[in-house]
């Protein structure tokens, strides 16, 4: 049987919850709700630095990015927006006709992400770049990346910068961080008041010896010296081996700083992996953070979930849907977590039942219920095998055969 | 020839140094103004969870570790304060007599470390603890610490936390932050206007699935909402592997945040090995970006430089000798950095340059400069030969012989 | 709902299997005949090195950890035997008539440990150590052991070694392994037919600048210089960040060189936390390794499963019922693996499927699979609770109340 | 005063190397015999994922490697041979007239690397792919490396591959170490006798969950599968954070199974920076530990020091210069350390003693030393500083302005 076209199973985990005190019909209602971005760029080629491996029918323009962002929406029912990479989306400037494009396919335009990082300009940095006709070039495509986010009425301008030095003495630390602050103000100034500033942090890679803006703390001190629409964003890949980042994702949300999600997994280094293919416990320790943030403390706050991952064996669609997928489920156990019985068992200092309350969500078999919500949203209960049936791959295959161009890195 | 025992060389670095524009006077200056405090429990017995290597003529009584700080400074010239910790070094209450016996001995107390892990009440934290009485019952030892630092003169109250969690789910990470809140916020009040609190940091152990206090962004939140006299405290060993540590002591100066150091090496973990045995160049890299704040930036800031090692194996005098002569060298190095050179060299991105002119300075012998520096104060150049020529180990070794106690863990 | 008591969704599971293949009654078989061995240590007191939180009912004698043990036994079925400390079980020499009274409680002793660590001789290392007297000494303590083993007819010597230096150049590193070699070959000679040598790697503490077997690499060539009996002991927490345990775990079945494991969890160093409780994902992909040598390359092996656990927060008992109950399941989940498909999608190089079958195991509640498992052994289906309806603390909290002892390290 | 030109400072550093009982004459001879091989890839354009930063005047074609390499060597006086690299060096076959071309520039080409990863085909891996028909694709374009090889009389076949799976399930690891196994057998018996295989490892990238070669264990078990040519190569890089990598060095060596290093350095994962540029003490620990193996121990065997770097940021040669130049130093080192006085400290057990000696020549200032040993063999003292007067960089930056090609990855 499959595993998530089973109903019974589904009204079976629902009454659980219920019996915990939860309420099945906002738990369904909260599923139907999650928005998880995908990335224009994950629909194009990209790879190691080793090289490329080259898939048939991989997105070669803007348009095929919408196309496979639409389909993933199409079997998912939580991926309405895609995010879009300026430089590599729009190389030749930005054509509103996309804004009806995307919304023709049933899907809109999210966060937008300039990039400083690419042009032979950034050797030495772009935003934190000694040399100030340097900086002026990197601010000025922000800018533009404003323009554009104004234009597809994206709330989020999503900023990851590859600043940072290589060797000790290579350049000035503080100077570094006194530039970068002084552009990132100038950003802000330009951006409309109804958009985020997103600002990602990264503790390596491509700058080795030392990255400007390394960890949340660094990207929090920056927000906080722009102002209220500047937030950090996580990346789960981008931490030190071993670093909880749940805790991390927590504070933030006390602060009233985090602005949303990179997801992705990692063994090593920024692997970029499918969300959850190594680590998946971490993942549903996260969205417990939010939803313990959401239901136990009442806060308020606004998230731009958003998947960052570069597949360089998996079918690119495929992958997509699995994420997206995993990333319903790992929600879904947060969502079944027993509020009430936790803060009973962490207020006796039972450790042990405790866990096992956290763990019994865990435990739980989610794919039934996501397979309902899909259903009652008139999907198929099974997203890639859905998809595998519907013939998608094929077409695009023979469509974009001979098409060239549509490179991406990272 | 004794390295140390070089007068003529060290005059050629001097003159090294003032070819590179930088002032001899002022560097033997710096050199004889450093100030190092050693921790009264590196004088006494202490391991690893496997066990405790004793050895002959350790300290068993706060008299025996001023005694032993008193001759590390008589050796070295350069540690002229001890810092205590209030549940090891005064089990029995506070006696002020210990003041005048310090000064006798040409010392002075400095920092002072409360203890609020050991207790078998704090099996669920102290300052995060859920239970009021055992938050109640931290702080009043803290008040206590408190008290003894007033009558001390001590400037520094120094705090580390072991509070956290073993285990997902074993309490509200969130609530635990606001209760620590709460808990220093009543700590900061009770701190008369000369005493600056110093706050630690440490990412695990042992609390092993999150610590209350993980990282500087966390330890600097934290000090952000007690007021003036709140800053950071640095521990080498207390990072994530890669963690790149200059950095962020550049950070905490830019933000006016950074208190003071502990000093200590490690490969693994929390090792509390000697600091610079396993990694010295990352010593050097920190103490370049305090002098550069210093000489390129002039920024003000008055750090408390203390050693925090434990030495199972290694004598504990003469680790503690090693220790200090370590960081005077590498201190000693930061100062001989061409400092005008070295912005040239970053203002033109000659990145070999720039890095060749830090490591000019990091590769001198700076043996010769330190030994003149005893010589001018009238020590013996190389401290360590000169302590075991002294029979200090042996006189200690039959006077502690038959005394019990004095036993500390950490 | 307890998910444990829920033999319908058992069966719906098994029924699933056997779509895939499998055979269901192997698998209840497989699962009845799994056999975790149990650690006497963790049934006392043990920390960390900053301190040790007593519980009430802890082990303070060899009798009370051989009931404890049976007490686990009882309630999960598959931990008949107990692994034993020499130094710390056996402070006055071993008395057979244990063997005995560990019959009575349906419990056999298990893997024996001797201790080479604590005695103020190791502080240079005991097996590798410079002097030959402490190597001899080391040598005859472990030559006890294997008596010990040899009254108790245990199959497993199992070795772990705290032998290493804390700094660059305090010992020869290759003339440390040299007497490695020798110490071990002695050991060896000395062992009956019918024993076991397992042999431990940990790549750090309490050694902290090298440890003489710090990887699977340096314990297999160890063994391979024995003889057939020497196998290699993995130990979960003793590995690098990163690291891919599972592959080792391969590789040395692939060498036949595995011996057994040491299960535990860790987020950071060697924290020694409940097994599978930070990243479960993980012991699934172990086991899903040896289930495959078995069923795809029939290779015939046998392991010593220990757990190798110190809970200083959680009640000793329940987590190690916990411990145990997790194991089960995640073994039972690489049991539901469907080999075939599984085989076909990597032979067709279609990663997602692949990925996706394994998961497809790995996402089953086993809940109700291992309850199913007890209940047809006369247990309670939810170990956990049985155990706490018992009155087994509170029993053994009043007869232990007054008796002292009992502790170890580590 | 230049620190490389001061031949006085050199006397007295080779009297003190007298007085503790060394050979100042075979220092030096020893100094002069020292042969590290540059790669031709770091001659030519490379980058990391993100992007590659041009280098005017960077090497297009192999002549131009030869001549860089050349030029290092001119400067150096320890870089007789060139590393090359199949694919990228000989894209359209090998041309035999090379050997004269390198001949006539004073250098010879060493190590032949095949590329076994950049090839579509290779997405599954090369020697481990389950294709057979990929595997024989990659042994055949080996045993056309190895053809090379005999041709220009090289010693070393070094191979690195990529193989490895991203995700769990992906492939069955033991069916690819098997796979693996048998094509390493079948290239070794393609290989001259006079030829040795050079087997690297890596835990990581681009292989993200598993690499088949991840650690030193497994390249030995690999190699001893082979044969007596078969040797580990050791690339500093390529190791979890926090090993401690001498040891395996000396493990190595004393299994008689090390071939030889790639030299670079690193700060998170396998960033491909400047040797020791991040951690100089590791390296010198290294050469410690081989200079320890053929003087306490009389070790025979013959390593490959070669580099490995991609330069990104620096300026090739210089960097290239830079690299020689320090490993010169941290051999010359390792050279200074008195054997006589360290063995005596390690048998006293006097830690702290025997820390300071090997710290006495690490501390030593050895600019001058390999000054004087450049200025014996007709060469400037400061090699950087003559390769910048040698206007060679403004000379190749005009002669290949107009030539296009050349790039390569990694």
């Amino acid at each position: 049987m499959n595993a998530y076209d089973n109903p019974q199973a589904a009204q079976a985990v629902l009454e659980n919850a219920k019996a915990a005190g939860l309420d099945p019909d906002r738990i369904i209602d909260q599923l139907k709700r999650l928005h998880i971005e995908t990335p224009s760029w994950a629909y194009a080629e990209g790879g190691t630095r080793f090289g490329v491996f080259r898939q048939p029918g991989s997105a070669k323009t803007i348009e095929h990015k919408l196309a496979d962002a639409a389909a993933v929406h199409c079997y998912t029912g939580i991926t309405p927006t895609i995010a879009v990479h300026v430089l590599w989306d729009f190389p030749d400037g930005f054509d509103p006709a996309l804004i009806e494009k995307a919304k023709k396919l049933g899907i809109q335009i999210g966060a937008v992400n300039p990039n400083v990082f690419q042009d032979q300009a950034y050797k030495y940095g772009s935003l934190a770049n000694p040399k100030p006709e340097v900086r002026k070039k990197a601010i000025d495509h922000v800018r533009d990346s404003i323009k554009i986010a104004t234009q597809t009425r994206s709330k989020f301008l999503s900023i990851w910068l590859a600043d940072g030095t290589n060797y000790p003495g290579q350049d000035d630390i503080a100077q570094r961080r006194a530039r970068l602050i002084d552009s990132l103000k100038e950003i802000y100034q330009a951006m409309p008041n109804d958009q985020v500033l997103l600002l990602e942090y990264k503790p390596f890679e491509p700058a080795f010896y030392q990255t400007d803006i390394a960890d949340w703390g660094m990207s929090m001190t920056l927000c906080r010296k722009l102002g209220d629409r500047a937030k950090v964003l996580v990346d789960i890949g981008h931490h030190y081996q071993a670093q909880n980042i749940e805790q991390i994702v927590t504070w933030l949300i006390e602060e009233d700083m985090l602005g949303g999600f990179h997801f992705n997994d990692r063994r090593y280094a920024d692997d970029d992996l499918t969300t959850a293919s190594i680590d998946p416990y971490q993942v549903f320790r996260i969205f417990n953070e939010i939803v313990a943030a959401q239901q136990v403390r009442s806060r308020k706050f606004e998230l731009a979930y958003m998947v960052d991952q570069s597949h360089n064996l998996k079918p690119k669609l495929e992958a997509m849907l699995q994420t997206v997928d995993t990333i319903h489920q790992l929600y879904a156990k947060a969502l079944l977590v027993n509020r009430k019985a936790l803060a009973k068992a962490q207020a006796d200092q039972d450790i042990i039942a405790a866990e096992e309350i956290l763990r019994d969500a865990w435990l739980t078999d989610t794919r039934p219920l996501v397979g309902l919500v899909r259903q009652q949203t008139g999907r198929a209960p099974d997203a890639i095998a859905a998809y595998r049936k519907s013939g998608y791959q094929q077409q695009v295959e023979k469509e974009r055969a001979n098409i060239k161009g549509g490179d991406t890195l990272g």
